[in-house]
Formats: C-alpha cells, sequence, structure tokens
C-alpha cells in the first residue's frame, strides 16, 4: 500500500485555506473542503463528555450520512461555549451553506484552539468569504496548513487503488499534536474519496480504521472536547457502490486503514517536543483488553516517557508501569525487550549491555516488547518521549492577554 | 494539634542514619530505628502487583504485628531482582538482628532507590556494622536524612498528646517527592510512639490515617514497587492500652491522621520540580467514589499541571480533565472556581478577571473547586503543578555508568 506523502484531492473535491485573523500570530486558521456532487457522510467524535460545540451539531448532522462541506477554523475551539457556543457553529455552516449554495445540514464544521471563549463570527464570516473564491482542485494543501495549530508540520497523505476497474482517488488531512494522552490535544481528521460507498458500510469502515489507528495513539474516553474524524465520499469515480460484500472491499478498507494509521503515526512523532515515536508492544496477556491496558500504563506514564527522552534504558520504570495497570501481572513471569534486545527475563535484568539499550532508546524510532506470559492478548499502543519542550510548550500555551478572554 | 518541626523520639527509641556508599554521592544512605522493648507493628504497603524484595518481606512479617527495628537503605530500590533479592532483603534483616541481639522476624527492611539492580551487600552489611553504634536517642534527624533520594529536604513532624494522663510522643519521618502518580516516586513513612496500643486498632488506626492522607495524593493501586509505611507503638509511656473504646482513641488516631497528612503534603510540595501545592476539591458528585475519579482525573492530567506552572488561568483544561473521567458530568452545570472566585459558571466562563484568576494561581497553594451539581460526593486531592524541573529530574535521573548496572 502506497502512501503518497502529498495532497490530491479526488474528483469532484476542492479545498481551500486563508487566514482569517483568528490566530494571533497571523497565520492560516481557516479552511474549506467541498464536494461538488453529493456525497456520502462518515464520522468519528471524541467519547469527552465536555464536547464542543462543531462536536455536538456534527452528532447530529452525521446521523444523515450524507454531506457536501466541512468548514474549520483553528485558534478557537467552540468549546464550552454554552448555547452561543451552538449558534456560532450552526451560523458557521449556514453562512458556509449560502455562499456556496447548499442545505446547511449537508455542511459539518470543527473548531480548534483555546477552549471557553466565544468564536470572533466577524472574522469568521469574513473567512467564509474569503474562502468560498480560493477553493481549487489544488487547495488541499492549503487546508491542510489552515487547520494545525501546535504541529510542527501538516499531516497528509493519498493512496490511489483501483475499484471496479476505475481509478479512485483516497486522501486524508490531519492535524494534532502532543498526543500525550489522556490530555491529548484536538486532534481532527478529514478524508475525502471518489469512490462510491454505500453510507452504512462507509461509517464501518471508517470506525474500523479509527480503532486500530487514532484509538491507537489514544484512550477512548480520554479524548480531548474537540476530536473528530470525517469522511466523505462523493462516488465521482463511477464504480459499482462499496459494500462489504464487494470484491474490492478489503482492499478499501486496508487503504483506509493505512492511511489513518500512517497519519496517526506522524501526530506521535509531532507530539509536542517528542523526538522519537515508541511502538509498545504487549503480549500474551490474559486477553487483548488486558494487554491493552498494560501498554497504556507504559505508554501514559511520565517516568517512563521522560527516560525514553534521556539516555538510561530505565526498564524498571516499566516494570511499575505494568504493575500499576489494570492487567493482571505476574512479576517473575515478564521479559521486556528493547527492539530485539532482552532487557528483563522472567522479571529480573537479563544482564544486557546497558549500551546497547541506550543505542536502542536512542533512535528515532523503536519498539518495546512486554511479554506477559499469562494468555493469549495482544496489543501494540504508540507514543513518544516527553522532554523540555513538551513543558515549554504546555506552560505558556496560551500567553497572558491585556485583559480577561470573555 | 500542634505538629512539631522536628524528630523526638518517644521513650525506648533510638535511630540512627549514616553513609554506607551506596548513593554515588556519598550522602547518608542507612538508617536504622530501633525500640528497646518489644513494640506492636501496623503496616500499609504499595499495591502495585510488582514488588519490591523488601516489600516483599514485610508484608509477611506484619502479620505478627510485632517488631523491633527498622533497617532502611536509599540509592538501590532491591526491586525486580527475583529470588536474590530476597535473599539480599532476608539477610539484611538478619545482619540487623545479630547486631542487636534480636529475632529477624522482628526487623523489618525497607529500600528506595533504582529497580533491577542486586543490593551491594558488602556495602549493606559495613553500613549496618555502622548503624548499629550509632544509634541515638537523638538520631532521628539523622535516620530521616538518610532515607532521602530526590527529596529537596527531609520530613518529619512531632506530636506530643496526653493518653490516660501519661505524656505520649508520636513521631514520624517520610521520604518521597514526585508525586506525579500514577507514576510516583517511592514513598516510604516510619511512625513511632512510646504508647501502647492494641495491635490491631493500631493497624486500623494507621490504614484510615493512610486513606486521608498519603492516599489523598495518590491512586490506590497506581503506587510504586516499594511503598511502604510501618508504625511501631512500643508502650514505654505507661498507658492503659488504646483500643477503638479507650476515651482517648478519637485523640490519639486524630494525631496520627494530622501527621500523616501533614507528611503527605510536604511530599507534594517537594513533588519534583514542583513550585505550588494545589487542593483539587470536587464537590456534588453522583457519589464519593465519582468526585474521587474526577478530581484524580484533574490532579493527574499533565495539561493541567503544567498550566498550573505557567501564569494562565487555563480552565478549559480543567473541564477537559473532568470530562473524560469515569465520573458522570454535565457540562451545563459544572462550575469551577479559583479559590474563591468563580471562573466557570454552568459550564461557560463567568468572566472573571483573568488577571485575578493568574493571582492565585501564582500561590504557593490555592485551591481548585469544582462543583458538579449531580449528587452529594465530595473529594479532595492534593497534587502540584509540572515545570522545567520535574523533566531535568526524570530525563536523567540515572546518568550512563560506564558498564551494565548487572
Amino acid at each position: 500500500m502506497k502512501i503518497e506523502k502529498r495532497i490530491i484531492l479526488p474528483k469532484e473535491f476542492r479545498a481551500a485555506g486563508v487566514a482569517a485573523n483568528i490566530k494571533r500570530s497571523g497565520a492560516k486558521d481557516m479552511a474549506l473542503l467541498v464536494s461538488d456532487v453529493p456525497a456520502v457522510a462518515a464520522g468519528a467524535f471524541t467519547t469527552n463528555q465536555v464536547k464542543s460545540a462543531t462536536v455536538r451539531l456534527c452528532l447530529q448532522r452525521i446521523a444523515r450520512r450524507r454531506g457536501r462541506a466541512i468548514v474549520v477554523n483553528a485558534g478557537n475551539a467552540n468549546a464550552c461555549t454554552g448555547a452561543q457556543g451552538l449558534r456560532n457553529a450552526d451560523a458557521m455552516t449556514a453562512l458556509t451553506a449560502k455562499r456556496l449554495g447548499l442545505d446547511k445540514n449537508d455542511v459539518y464544521v470543527c473548531s480548534t484552539g483555546s477552549i471557553g471563549v466565544q468564536l470572533p463570527m466577524e472574522k469568521i464570516r469574513a473567512g467564509i468569504d474569503k474562502l468560498v473564491p480560493a477553493l481549487r482542485a489544488t487547495g488541499g494543501k492549503n487546508a491542510a496548513l489552515s487547520i494545525c495549530t501546535t504541529d510542527r508540520w501538516p499531516k497528509f497523505g493519498t493512496v490511489r487503488l483501483t475499484i471496479d476497474g476505475k481509478p479512485v482517488v483516497l486522501t486524508a488531512m490531519a492535524k494534532g499534536a502532543g498526543m500525550i494522552e489522556p490530555n491529548m490535544a484536538t486532534m481532527l481528521c478529514f478524508m475525502m474519496t471518489d469512490a462510491a460507498v454505500r453510507p452504512g458500510d462507509l461509517q464501518r469502515c471508517l470506525s474500523d480504521a479509527v480503532q486500530t489507528s487514532f484509538n491507537r495513539v489514544s484512550v477512548d474516553g480520554d479524548m480531548s472536547t474537540n476530536d473528530t474524524v470525517l469522511f466523505l465520499a462523493n462516488g465521482a469515480a463511477g464504480n459499482k457502490s462499496l459494500t462489504t460484500k464487494h470484491r474490492d472491499w478489503k482492499k478499501f478498507c486496508e487503504a483506509v486503514q493505512a492511511l489513518t494509521l500512517s497519519l496517526a503515526l506522524s501526530m506521535v512523532r509531532d507530539g509536542e517536543g517528542a523526538t522519537k515515536v515508541v511502538a509498545v508492544h504487549v503480549k500474551n496477556a490474559r486477553n487483548d483488553v488486558e494487554a491493552d491496558a498494560a501498554a497504556r500504563s507504559v505508554a501514559n506514564s511520565l517516568l517512563v516517557k521522560t527516560s525514553w527522552a534521556g539516555d538510561y534504558p530505565n526498564w524498571g520504570r516499566i516494570m511499575d508501569a505494568i504493575g500499576y495497570s489494570k492487567a493482571k501481572v505476574a512479576e517473575e513471569k515478564v521479559d521486556i525487550a528493547y527492539g530485539k534486545i532482552v532487557a528483563v527475563k522472567r522479571g529480573i535484568s537479563a544482564g544486557a549491555d546497558v549500551h546497547a539499550l541506550s543505542r536502542i532508546q536512542k533512535q528515532e524510532r523503536f519498539d518495546i516488547t512486554i511479554n506477559l506470559r499469562l494468555g493469549k492478548g495482544n496489543a501494540t499502543v504508540y507514543t513518544c518521549d516527553i522532554g523540555h519542550e513538551y513543558v515549554d510548550i504546555n506552560v505558556d500555551y496560551i500567553k497572558m492577554p491585556g485583559k480577561s478572554p470573555t
């Protein structure tokens, strides 16, 4: 599965990104994605009980399983904004729909940025006025840049595949860094394809892909107020509509999965201040749920993550983290490997050369494999180290303004 | 309840602290506490499934509810050390018992430091040889200094009270910093009193006190491999043995509770790199368990804790953290106050002056009160901010040695 590191919008899609002066930096901060023909829509949203106004609105609209456009702003999350926030989110879709000649119920809206501040609606309105004439079939990259906040780079990819003998394009853009869950910053991902897909099956395909990608770097239920994945499929490729029974169904789903995993890993790599990506594999737990619990306990341990930023391979912190996880652990059965080097054998030091372990830990990407020897449960979680830059970014994420943000 | 910031050993107790060259720094790293008469013992231990050899041994011995001595080393945790580790822990107690003329089953042992390395038994043996002749009724402070690792200050306190008209002394020392649970560093606490207490009731008194002190700064089940609290009561004060029915029982338990809470807060204040102590109060959750879950979710949020290290009162991160907690939250009912200033009213900004909120957040100690308005459940958790120094301490906690630690 080749993932091209570019955005090629599928047929009948256009996109734009502009600066609307919502970010103080003056950087691009609004994006618009449009399908020029009716499209099937699917979505996945945060399970946080505190949901942004935009998520609430999208949750209502996705029930119809159709959509035409997605309007996005960065710099303001429109979360914890009450009834006014909901009215503003709805107004964003109505303004966009009006300019595009669409039903507002076919327009989705996403916001990312600071919580608790009402959207600057005059700027939003002006932004939408700029976005519509800027829509281009080549506008994907501008859109991808416009949805970023603390991201060090925009995240996107394209897969080309053949469905029913027809060339199909699948493209996606995402934003998100600081995947230091359970406190992750907002993650947004927008996928577009010109394949025709049956509505319920598009949702199934997306839900499955999210499970093995974004949810591998983030705990279910531990998401931000705004996390959103939206997928539009407009059928312009002319294939026979994809369903679970279609001979190319698996191929399509694998492409979706590969693309979402690629973006999820790009987010981890872009973890605020992160210098490396670590895949934590737990094998032979009593079951998959416990394997997942143990892997997340390690991946979320601040002591483990700070140790990865240093030189010393501190496997004791890994033992500690699995020990307090919800997974059953029998200390005397545990093996831990750094890459292919066994550091812990049956719960105690395997006598590995600490410099060899350190060299593994210094790689930009490495694997930690934990064998619990209690059953057949397996799980992998992707995470990153935590160093000084994380603190730099998060201590002063918002500078004190001249007056109250309200 | 007056807690004196000193160590006054109760009658018939002696203590010592020496440098045994286990810490590379050459600082004091072994301590010994002895009751010269038989004493009742109680204990509380980590619930981590990965337990140090010392915790395993103490768990066996505490069943007898008696004890005479506690020998401690810092610089090496004797955890993940297998059968050899258990033999070494046992040998520490046997060597100590022999030098003191005691039964080794009356000797407890605690270790704190790096995980996964066998104890340097020659140094331990030499340390014990130095400790025994150094025992003094005035040796408490030396002992308190010797059990420290990353602590910026030793932690201790004494309460004097009258039981049955007899003067009684209750003293305690503790070590622990980096209460960045669920990844807390090892916490040790040793309490001594000359009061006479019935064995089972001493355990009850200690367990209750731990619940409202050390467990208020640390999640049950999320402790380090070595966490230990031990309490010896030798009856030298000559009071009628304390039981739950004794008229001074409540007074005694309140003193134990006040002393343990004082030490727990000192640990939070000494959190690695912490500059402030924050009390997170959750009120009117559906029940106490959910109140506790919400409070811990806030207290453990890296984004919240880093925001406290900065100037900006980022209450959106608090909303986010309660939203992904296991507690039921109705966003539109939530109030949040910084000190006495209401920042969030019914889920949205209360329009408070951001500089006034910032001034609260800059205090060395402040309160965050979260009112969920769903029931009658309450909980308080004490925590600290996270800044650069935390990362400094934990990225390079262990410097790379010349060769493998094994």
